[in-house]
Protein backbone atom coordinates (compact mmCIF):
# COMPACT_ATOMS: atom_id res chain seq x y z
CA UNK A 1 0.00 0.00 0.00
CA UNK A 2 1.29 3.71 -0.70
CA UNK A 3 1.98 6.34 1.60
CA UNK A 4 0.09 10.03 1.78
CA UNK A 5 1.90 13.19 1.30
CA UNK A 6 3.81 14.43 4.24
CA UNK A 7 1.99 18.28 4.21
CA UNK A 8 2.16 21.14 6.72
CA UNK A 9 -1.54 19.41 8.18
CA UNK A 10 -0.69 15.87 8.75
CA UNK A 11 3.13 16.53 9.37
CA UNK A 12 4.09 15.25 13.04
CA UNK A 13 5.56 17.78 14.17
CA UNK A 14 7.14 16.84 17.82
CA UNK A 15 8.93 14.02 17.80
CA UNK A 16 8.85 13.16 13.97
CA UNK A 17 10.65 9.59 14.42
CA UNK A 18 6.86 8.58 16.19
CA UNK A 19 5.47 9.42 12.62
CA UNK A 20 3.69 7.62 10.13
CA UNK A 21 2.53 8.15 6.86
CA UNK A 22 1.97 4.48 5.06
CA UNK A 23 -1.48 3.50 4.51
CA UNK A 24 -1.12 0.23 6.50
CA UNK A 25 0.17 1.22 9.46
CA UNK A 26 -2.65 3.76 9.73
CA UNK A 27 -5.46 1.67 8.35
CA UNK A 28 -4.41 -0.69 10.88
CA UNK A 29 -4.83 1.14 13.55
CA UNK A 30 -8.42 2.13 12.35
CA UNK A 31 -9.11 -1.49 11.76
CA UNK A 32 -8.49 -2.76 15.41
CA UNK A 33 -10.81 0.43 17.01
CA UNK A 34 -14.29 0.84 17.01
CA UNK A 35 -14.71 4.58 17.89
CA UNK A 36 -13.37 7.36 16.13
CA UNK A 37 -13.45 11.02 17.46
CA UNK A 38 -14.58 13.15 14.55
CA UNK A 39 -13.97 16.55 14.17
CA UNK A 40 -16.45 19.51 12.94
CA UNK A 41 -16.80 23.03 13.04
CA UNK A 42 -20.03 24.75 12.99
CA UNK A 43 -20.23 28.80 13.68
CA UNK A 44 -16.42 28.68 14.50
CA UNK A 45 -16.89 26.38 17.47
CA UNK A 46 -15.06 23.13 17.38
CA UNK A 47 -16.81 20.02 17.85
CA UNK A 48 -15.27 16.73 18.69
CA UNK A 49 -17.96 13.67 18.53
CA UNK A 50 -17.46 10.15 19.27
CA UNK A 51 -18.66 7.58 16.95
CA UNK A 52 -18.88 4.26 15.10
CA UNK A 53 -17.34 4.42 11.88
CA UNK A 54 -16.11 1.48 8.88
CA UNK A 55 -13.17 1.13 6.19
CA UNK A 56 -12.91 -0.40 3.39
CA UNK A 57 -10.05 0.59 0.58
CA UNK A 58 -9.47 4.05 0.92
CA UNK A 59 -13.14 5.16 2.16
CA UNK A 60 -14.25 5.28 5.63
CA UNK A 61 -17.79 5.56 6.29
CA UNK A 62 -20.14 7.02 9.01
CA UNK A 63 -23.50 6.62 10.07
CA UNK A 64 -26.06 7.56 12.42
CA UNK A 65 -29.56 9.29 12.12
CA UNK A 66 -30.20 12.16 9.78
CA UNK A 67 -30.76 14.40 12.28
CA UNK A 68 -27.66 13.97 13.45
CA UNK A 69 -25.73 17.57 14.28
CA UNK A 70 -22.76 15.55 13.35
CA UNK A 71 -23.97 14.22 10.06
CA UNK A 72 -26.46 17.69 9.05
CA UNK A 73 -22.85 19.51 9.38
CA UNK A 74 -20.67 17.07 7.51
CA UNK A 75 -22.78 16.30 4.97
CA UNK A 76 -21.80 19.86 3.42
CA UNK A 77 -18.85 18.95 2.58
CA UNK A 78 -16.73 21.11 5.67
CA UNK A 79 -13.69 19.98 6.79
CA UNK A 80 -13.28 17.18 8.74
CA UNK A 81 -10.78 15.67 11.30
CA UNK A 82 -11.00 11.86 12.16
CA UNK A 83 -8.78 10.29 15.00
CA UNK A 84 -8.20 7.18 16.36
CA UNK A 85 -6.22 6.09 19.22
CA UNK A 86 -5.43 3.53 21.52
CA UNK A 87 -3.74 3.53 24.93
CA UNK A 88 -1.47 1.08 25.49
CA UNK A 89 0.14 1.74 28.49
CA UNK A 90 0.82 3.73 30.74
CA UNK A 91 5.09 5.16 30.96
CA UNK A 92 6.60 5.82 34.32
CA UNK A 93 9.36 7.59 33.88
CA UNK A 94 11.83 8.41 36.63
CA UNK A 95 11.32 12.27 35.94
CA UNK A 96 8.21 13.73 35.94
CA UNK A 97 8.99 15.07 32.59
CA UNK A 98 9.56 12.23 30.65
CA UNK A 99 6.06 10.34 31.81
CA UNK A 100 4.36 9.56 28.42
CA UNK A 101 1.54 7.10 27.81
CA UNK A 102 2.21 4.44 25.23
CA UNK A 103 -0.29 4.36 22.01
CA UNK A 104 -1.31 4.13 18.81
CA UNK A 105 -3.31 7.12 17.10
CA UNK A 106 -4.22 7.96 13.66
CA UNK A 107 -5.27 11.40 11.99
CA UNK A 108 -7.38 11.59 9.14
CA UNK A 109 -8.20 14.78 7.43
CA UNK A 110 -10.82 15.05 4.40
CA UNK A 111 -14.41 15.98 3.52
CA UNK A 112 -17.40 13.92 3.72
CA UNK A 113 -20.08 13.60 0.92
CA UNK A 114 -23.56 11.63 1.69
CA UNK A 115 -23.88 8.12 0.06
CA UNK A 116 -27.17 6.85 -1.59
CA UNK A 117 -28.73 3.52 -3.10
CA UNK A 118 -26.19 0.54 -3.21
CA UNK A 119 -23.37 2.50 -1.92
CA UNK A 120 -25.39 3.04 1.39
CA UNK A 121 -26.35 0.10 2.32
CA UNK A 122 -22.91 -1.54 1.18
CA UNK A 123 -21.74 1.02 3.94
CA UNK A 124 -24.16 0.11 6.38
CA UNK A 125 -22.72 -3.47 6.18
CA UNK A 126 -19.15 -2.07 6.61
CA UNK A 127 -19.73 -0.06 9.70
CA UNK A 128 -21.78 -3.14 10.94
CA UNK A 129 -18.86 -5.56 10.31
CA UNK A 130 -16.55 -3.00 12.31
CA UNK A 131 -18.64 -3.41 15.17
CA UNK A 132 -18.39 -7.18 14.78
CA UNK A 133 -17.24 -9.40 12.03
CA UNK A 134 -20.18 -11.71 11.06
CA UNK A 135 -22.54 -9.99 12.46
CA UNK A 136 -24.43 -8.50 9.50
CA UNK A 137 -25.32 -12.09 8.07
CA UNK A 138 -26.89 -12.61 11.34
CA UNK A 139 -28.88 -9.75 12.30
CA UNK A 140 -31.99 -8.59 10.51
CA UNK A 141 -30.87 -6.37 7.71
CA UNK A 142 -32.22 -2.64 7.54
CA UNK A 143 -36.02 -2.03 6.12
CA UNK A 144 -36.79 0.30 3.50
CA UNK A 145 -38.03 2.92 6.38
CA UNK A 146 -34.72 1.93 8.71
CA UNK A 147 -32.62 3.11 5.54
CA UNK A 148 -34.24 6.14 5.20
CA UNK A 149 -33.84 7.47 8.93
CA UNK A 150 -30.23 6.36 8.31
CA UNK A 151 -27.16 9.35 7.12
CA UNK A 152 -24.61 7.57 5.69
CA UNK A 153 -21.47 9.59 4.88
CA UNK A 154 -18.32 8.68 2.94
CA UNK A 155 -14.99 10.71 4.03
CA UNK A 156 -12.58 11.31 1.58
CA UNK A 157 -9.13 11.45 2.41
CA UNK A 158 -7.12 14.01 1.55
CA UNK A 159 -4.18 13.38 3.93
CA UNK A 160 -3.71 11.18 6.76
CA UNK A 161 -0.70 9.85 9.78
CA UNK A 162 -0.14 8.21 12.50
CA UNK A 163 2.05 8.60 15.60
CA UNK A 164 2.94 6.02 17.61
CA UNK A 165 4.63 5.51 20.89
CA UNK A 166 6.22 2.03 22.14
CA UNK A 167 8.68 0.79 24.52
CA UNK A 168 10.24 1.53 27.62
CA UNK A 169 10.38 5.25 28.83
CA UNK A 170 13.32 7.58 27.90
CA UNK A 171 14.84 9.38 31.31
CA UNK A 172 17.96 11.98 30.84
CA UNK A 173 21.18 10.06 31.36
CA UNK A 174 21.80 11.15 35.13
CA UNK A 175 18.55 10.33 36.14
CA UNK A 176 19.21 6.48 35.36
CA UNK A 177 21.02 6.49 38.64
CA UNK A 178 17.64 7.70 40.92
CA UNK A 179 16.29 4.87 43.05
CA UNK A 180 12.82 5.61 41.35
CA UNK A 181 11.37 2.37 39.45
CA UNK A 182 11.03 2.82 35.80
CA UNK A 183 8.91 0.82 33.34
CA UNK A 184 5.50 0.48 31.58
CA UNK A 185 2.40 -0.74 32.94
CA UNK A 186 0.64 -2.03 29.45
CA UNK A 187 -3.08 -1.51 29.34
CA UNK A 188 -5.08 -4.69 27.61
CA UNK A 189 -8.73 -4.36 26.39
CA UNK A 190 -10.48 -7.39 27.51
CA UNK A 191 -13.82 -8.86 26.77
CA UNK A 192 -16.36 -9.51 29.75
CA UNK A 193 -18.42 -12.61 29.28
CA UNK A 194 -21.58 -11.71 27.28
CA UNK A 195 -24.74 -10.06 29.24
CA UNK A 196 -27.68 -12.13 27.09
CA UNK A 197 -30.35 -9.89 26.52
CA UNK A 198 -32.84 -10.64 29.29
CA UNK A 199 -35.53 -9.98 26.71
CA UNK A 200 -34.20 -13.03 25.05
CA UNK A 201 -35.89 -16.71 24.63
CA UNK A 202 -33.86 -19.29 26.44
CA UNK A 203 -33.04 -21.06 23.56
CA UNK A 204 -31.34 -19.07 21.58
CA UNK A 205 -27.33 -19.88 21.09
CA UNK A 206 -25.06 -17.66 21.29
CA UNK A 207 -24.46 -15.86 18.06
CA UNK A 208 -20.70 -17.41 16.11
CA UNK A 209 -19.68 -13.97 15.90
CA UNK A 210 -19.74 -13.67 19.44
CA UNK A 211 -18.56 -17.13 19.75
CA UNK A 212 -15.49 -15.69 17.44
CA UNK A 213 -15.01 -12.59 18.59
CA UNK A 214 -14.02 -14.28 22.57
CA UNK A 215 -12.37 -17.06 20.97
CA UNK A 216 -9.66 -14.62 19.21
CA UNK A 217 -8.81 -13.06 22.29
CA UNK A 218 -7.69 -16.54 23.83
CA UNK A 219 -5.28 -17.54 21.00
CA UNK B 1 -22.25 20.02 42.54
CA UNK B 2 -24.10 22.35 40.13
CA UNK B 3 -25.16 21.52 36.82
CA UNK B 4 -24.14 23.48 33.19
CA UNK B 5 -26.55 25.27 31.50
CA UNK B 6 -28.28 23.35 28.33
CA UNK B 7 -27.81 25.53 25.47
CA UNK B 8 -27.63 25.04 21.56
CA UNK B 9 -24.02 24.04 21.95
CA UNK B 10 -23.86 21.49 24.10
CA UNK B 11 -27.60 19.85 24.24
CA UNK B 12 -26.96 16.21 23.52
CA UNK B 13 -29.72 16.41 20.57
CA UNK B 14 -29.96 12.64 19.89
CA UNK B 15 -31.65 10.45 22.21
CA UNK B 16 -32.09 13.16 24.56
CA UNK B 17 -32.40 11.15 27.90
CA UNK B 18 -29.05 9.88 27.31
CA UNK B 19 -27.91 13.04 28.06
CA UNK B 20 -26.33 14.44 31.71
CA UNK B 21 -25.61 18.01 32.32
CA UNK B 22 -24.37 17.68 36.09
CA UNK B 23 -20.84 18.14 37.08
CA UNK B 24 -20.71 15.13 39.04
CA UNK B 25 -21.73 12.87 36.36
CA UNK B 26 -19.27 15.07 33.87
CA UNK B 27 -16.14 14.94 36.02
CA UNK B 28 -16.25 11.55 37.28
CA UNK B 29 -15.90 10.13 33.20
CA UNK B 30 -12.88 13.08 32.86
CA UNK B 31 -11.48 11.31 36.17
CA UNK B 32 -11.71 7.77 35.25
CA UNK B 33 -10.03 8.33 31.98
CA UNK B 34 -5.94 9.04 30.55
CA UNK B 35 -6.47 10.63 27.23
CA UNK B 36 -8.76 13.23 25.92
CA UNK B 37 -9.47 13.88 22.23
CA UNK B 38 -8.98 18.33 21.64
CA UNK B 39 -10.29 19.69 19.39
CA UNK B 40 -8.96 23.37 17.55
CA UNK B 41 -9.15 25.08 14.41
CA UNK B 42 -6.26 26.50 12.52
CA UNK B 43 -7.16 28.17 9.13
CA UNK B 44 -10.30 26.48 8.70
CA UNK B 45 -9.04 23.77 9.09
CA UNK B 46 -10.11 21.26 12.28
CA UNK B 47 -7.82 19.26 14.31
CA UNK B 48 -8.56 16.33 16.78
CA UNK B 49 -5.25 15.42 19.13
CA UNK B 50 -5.35 12.95 21.94
CA UNK B 51 -3.71 14.27 24.68
CA UNK B 52 -3.04 13.81 28.78
CA UNK B 53 -4.67 16.10 30.99
CA UNK B 54 -5.09 16.56 34.74
CA UNK B 55 -8.74 17.88 36.47
CA UNK B 56 -8.78 19.75 39.64
CA UNK B 57 -12.27 21.75 40.26
CA UNK B 58 -13.65 22.98 37.23
CA UNK B 59 -10.40 23.90 35.81
CA UNK B 60 -8.91 20.96 33.41
CA UNK B 61 -5.32 20.98 32.60
CA UNK B 62 -3.14 20.72 29.33
CA UNK B 63 0.66 20.07 29.07
CA UNK B 64 2.84 19.49 26.31
CA UNK B 65 6.18 20.89 24.21
CA UNK B 66 6.42 25.06 23.82
CA UNK B 67 6.33 24.05 20.49
CA UNK B 68 3.24 21.52 20.11
CA UNK B 69 0.56 22.65 17.42
CA UNK B 70 -2.14 22.58 19.48
CA UNK B 71 -1.10 24.39 22.86
CA UNK B 72 0.41 27.10 20.72
CA UNK B 73 -2.78 27.79 18.86
CA UNK B 74 -5.00 26.90 22.36
CA UNK B 75 -3.37 29.16 24.17
CA UNK B 76 -4.33 32.00 21.57
CA UNK B 77 -7.71 31.50 23.47
CA UNK B 78 -9.86 29.93 20.76
CA UNK B 79 -12.68 28.27 20.72
CA UNK B 80 -11.71 24.32 21.97
CA UNK B 81 -13.79 21.23 22.70
CA UNK B 82 -12.46 18.32 24.65
CA UNK B 83 -13.85 15.12 24.63
CA UNK B 84 -13.00 12.19 26.96
CA UNK B 85 -14.84 8.81 25.61
CA UNK B 86 -15.02 5.05 27.67
CA UNK B 87 -16.12 2.46 25.56
CA UNK B 88 -18.32 -0.33 27.83
CA UNK B 89 -19.56 -2.45 25.25
CA UNK B 90 -20.95 -3.91 22.05
CA UNK B 91 -24.29 -3.72 21.94
CA UNK B 92 -25.72 -6.33 19.80
CA UNK B 93 -29.45 -6.37 18.85
CA UNK B 94 -31.83 -8.70 16.25
CA UNK B 95 -31.73 -5.73 13.55
CA UNK B 96 -28.34 -4.55 12.47
CA UNK B 97 -30.46 -0.90 12.78
CA UNK B 98 -30.71 -1.22 16.84
CA UNK B 99 -26.67 -1.94 16.79
CA UNK B 100 -24.90 -0.04 19.29
CA UNK B 101 -22.37 0.64 21.71
CA UNK B 102 -22.06 1.32 25.81
CA UNK B 103 -20.20 3.94 26.17
CA UNK B 104 -19.86 7.29 28.29
CA UNK B 105 -18.40 10.32 26.87
CA UNK B 106 -18.00 13.69 28.23
CA UNK B 107 -17.66 16.91 25.93
CA UNK B 108 -16.14 20.31 27.13
CA UNK B 109 -16.49 23.51 25.73
CA UNK B 110 -14.19 26.49 26.94
CA UNK B 111 -11.19 28.58 25.38
CA UNK B 112 -7.42 27.88 26.80
CA UNK B 113 -5.10 30.19 28.86
CA UNK B 114 -1.70 30.05 29.65
CA UNK B 115 -0.27 29.12 33.12
CA UNK B 116 2.90 30.13 35.06
CA UNK B 117 4.50 30.21 37.80
CA UNK B 118 3.10 28.29 40.74
CA UNK B 119 -0.06 27.69 39.09
CA UNK B 120 1.92 26.09 36.60
CA UNK B 121 3.55 23.51 38.48
CA UNK B 122 0.59 22.62 40.97
CA UNK B 123 -0.90 21.67 37.09
CA UNK B 124 1.72 19.43 36.33
CA UNK B 125 1.48 17.94 39.42
CA UNK B 126 -2.02 17.52 38.76
CA UNK B 127 -1.44 16.29 35.20
CA UNK B 128 0.51 13.90 36.26
CA UNK B 129 -1.49 12.58 39.15
CA UNK B 130 -4.29 11.60 36.54
CA UNK B 131 -1.58 9.33 34.67
CA UNK B 132 -0.65 7.25 38.14
CA UNK B 133 -1.87 8.43 41.36
CA UNK B 134 0.81 8.97 43.69
CA UNK B 135 3.68 9.14 41.16
CA UNK B 136 4.46 13.22 41.49
CA UNK B 137 5.65 12.63 44.86
CA UNK B 138 7.83 9.18 43.71
CA UNK B 139 9.18 10.77 40.40
CA UNK B 140 12.37 13.47 40.10
CA UNK B 141 10.66 16.47 40.16
CA UNK B 142 10.84 19.19 36.97
CA UNK B 143 13.74 21.23 36.73
CA UNK B 144 13.64 24.59 35.56
CA UNK B 145 15.32 23.91 32.08
CA UNK B 146 12.07 21.00 31.97
CA UNK B 147 9.44 23.58 33.68
CA UNK B 148 10.92 26.25 30.13
CA UNK B 149 10.22 23.59 27.57
CA UNK B 150 6.78 23.06 28.67
CA UNK B 151 3.84 24.49 28.11
CA UNK B 152 1.04 24.31 30.57
CA UNK B 153 -2.84 25.63 29.88
CA UNK B 154 -5.76 25.93 31.49
CA UNK B 155 -8.87 25.24 30.25
CA UNK B 156 -11.49 27.40 31.53
CA UNK B 157 -14.94 25.59 30.97
CA UNK B 158 -17.89 27.35 29.67
CA UNK B 159 -20.22 24.60 29.10
CA UNK B 160 -19.68 21.19 29.14
CA UNK B 161 -22.57 17.85 28.97
CA UNK B 162 -22.43 14.28 29.47
CA UNK B 163 -23.91 10.96 27.23
CA UNK B 164 -24.17 7.58 28.68
CA UNK B 165 -25.90 4.25 27.03
CA UNK B 166 -26.26 1.77 29.39
CA UNK B 167 -27.84 -1.59 29.17
CA UNK B 168 -29.23 -4.53 27.15
CA UNK B 169 -30.26 -3.39 23.38
CA UNK B 170 -33.35 -2.16 22.11
CA UNK B 171 -35.07 -4.02 19.26
CA UNK B 172 -38.66 -3.16 17.43
CA UNK B 173 -41.39 -4.97 19.23
CA UNK B 174 -41.78 -7.43 16.64
CA UNK B 175 -38.35 -8.61 16.33
CA UNK B 176 -37.76 -9.92 19.75
CA UNK B 177 -39.95 -13.35 18.08
CA UNK B 178 -36.67 -13.51 15.83
CA UNK B 179 -34.08 -16.92 16.42
CA UNK B 180 -31.16 -14.09 16.62
CA UNK B 181 -29.04 -13.68 19.61
CA UNK B 182 -29.06 -10.66 21.40
CA UNK B 183 -27.19 -8.79 24.04
CA UNK B 184 -24.02 -7.15 25.03
CA UNK B 185 -20.52 -7.92 24.90
CA UNK B 186 -18.59 -5.75 27.70
CA UNK B 187 -15.22 -4.18 27.15
CA UNK B 188 -13.00 -4.14 30.10
CA UNK B 189 -10.17 -2.52 31.06
CA UNK B 190 -7.40 -4.84 32.52
CA UNK B 191 -3.35 -3.53 33.72
CA UNK B 192 -1.10 -6.17 32.53
CA UNK B 193 2.02 -7.44 34.58
CA UNK B 194 4.31 -4.35 34.97
CA UNK B 195 7.08 -4.48 32.17
CA UNK B 196 10.16 -3.14 34.07
CA UNK B 197 12.52 -1.02 32.02
CA UNK B 198 15.26 -2.86 30.97
CA UNK B 199 17.76 0.02 32.04
CA UNK B 200 17.02 -0.34 35.74
CA UNK B 201 19.21 -1.72 38.10
CA UNK B 202 17.89 -4.75 39.51
CA UNK B 203 17.39 -3.82 43.77
CA UNK B 204 14.72 -1.38 43.25
CA UNK B 205 11.57 -2.29 44.19
CA UNK B 206 8.13 -1.48 42.38
CA UNK B 207 6.81 2.24 43.02
CA UNK B 208 3.98 2.07 45.43
CA UNK B 209 2.09 3.73 42.95
CA UNK B 210 2.04 0.87 40.80
CA UNK B 211 0.87 -1.41 43.15
CA UNK B 212 -1.61 0.25 44.27
CA UNK B 213 -2.76 0.47 40.78
CA UNK B 214 -2.95 -3.16 40.12
CA UNK B 215 -4.42 -3.81 43.69
CA UNK B 216 -6.83 -1.39 43.06
CA UNK B 217 -8.24 -3.52 39.74
CA UNK B 218 -8.09 -6.69 41.78
CA UNK B 219 -10.87 -5.57 44.53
Amino acid sequence: MSDFPKTARNKVKRIPKRGHYDKETIYKILDSAFIAHVGFIVNGQPFVIPTAYGREGDTIYLHGATTSRMLVNLKLGIPCCLTVTHLDGLVLARSTFHHSMNYRSAVIFGRAIEVEGEEKMKALEIVTENILKGRWEESRKPNAKEIKATSVLRLEIDEASAKIRTGPPGDEKEDYDLPIWAGVIPLNHVWGTPEVDPSMKEEIETSESVINLLESQNK
